[in-house]
């Protein structure tokens, strides 16, 4: 499964070269990646309150356009679990039909008390793994 | 007792007018009044360690001058306390001889526990009383 | 007219109090405005292109309210014009019932090629007293 | 040559998770390179106002360690030239003894005006590969 998210490119996100930031596409990740937990029924507020928290713990991105503000950036998301404790995202990143950007985040499931990895919460994996199945 | 900041403004903090987007103004007086009470022996870590959150009930700033990447700025912090639960900052901002902002911040102090409000610190409370003592 | 724009907390606006940073704000207070104008068919990019920047000069919001990761924050917005370079921006902060902040905003107007004050281009002061008739 | 450059984490760095968001890496990495350039002699507002921009076209993160509010990162920073037109940095970043995180940056180089790639300054380029000469 691909998740679309539309994030619309605020003015605080501009800097002086007229163009967004590059930290900006961090957040963008972020919020994509949240969304389509949300679409799955997993809200991360949800995992939270469980008892887990899921840090970034690998990232990176290819800048391959120009976005600037006022864009529509489309974010397309694909999820998959890595082992037990690790999920990765893919990303691509598009403005109209333009490709301004490619990404990879890595997160690590740790238990929220103990701060020591723990396996990732088996509902979350089965809807993964779900999605994974789906065109 | 009047506090001196120096801040240097960073790439990521300006926007696409070439000017320092007007957010980061707000992220300069955090910056100063911790260092402040850092000064005056009270590290904001500190007070959350002991129990205490201190969060941000009130905020103006008058924009008065253009600043722009890599400009330093002097950000001049006086406190005061006000009642038994909040403190009063209020702020001068500098680029060289130039008056770029004025400010005020209003903090609350609520217990952390329970996130009700509760009496300042007294240690903090004296050591604000004394500077306003000092010229 | 009041113009009323929903915002979703994003995680990395949050701080390590567990609510939002009160810098979050002001950037909520730049997207409802920014809609609102575009709402009356004056996109930022546009006024911007025709030669014109709106630095904000005056600021304030009063914290009234918790707000967390997560929350839909309906943000109220009305504006008037103030004088032939001023515009007023005076918003209220919900959370579902809850009025989590009020704020007030002021924008000059400059001319992007000299940055000298200038007049606020005659289209958007009628835009805007033609909603200030309005209930 | 290795430039090692402190940065303190701001409260507003922080999120709910009680570290620095991973975002505000960007931004330290950011800072890192441009006080390694500004050491060399080329301050970046320089380098803009002599027509070149030089935008992030690549940029990866691991992070290895947690760190809080009011740490001070030590970031170790390399430079090389890649070519006529890019620049390679890579990091570590500490926490006193632990290190915290891993990065490498490409940057590229254009010309401000036609925001068509362009070769490095050669001044820019020289004093690059002197400091790759030194231990």
């Amino acid at each position: 499964m691909v998740h679309n998210c539309e994030i619309r490119v605020r003015y605080g996100e501009t800097d002086q070269m007229g163009r967004v930031h590059h930290a900006s596409y961090v957040h963008y990740l972020e919020i994509a990646r949240i969304e389509m937990l949300r679409e799955l029924g997993h809200a991360y507020s949800g995992i939270e309150a469980d008892g887990f928290l899921l840090p970034v713990i690998d990232l990176s991105i290819q800048y391959k356009g120009v976005v600037i503000y006022d864009d529509i950036i489309m974010v397309e998301t694909k999820a998959s679990i890595n082992g037990r404790i690790r999920m990765d995202f893919s990303y691509r990143l598009w403005c109209g039909e333009i490709l301004v950007g490619e990404a990879s985040v890595q997160l690590a499931c740790l238990n929220k008390g103990t701060l020591r990895p723990t396996a990732l919460p088996d509902s979350l994996v089965r809807s993964i793994q779900t999605t994974q199945l789906k065109r």
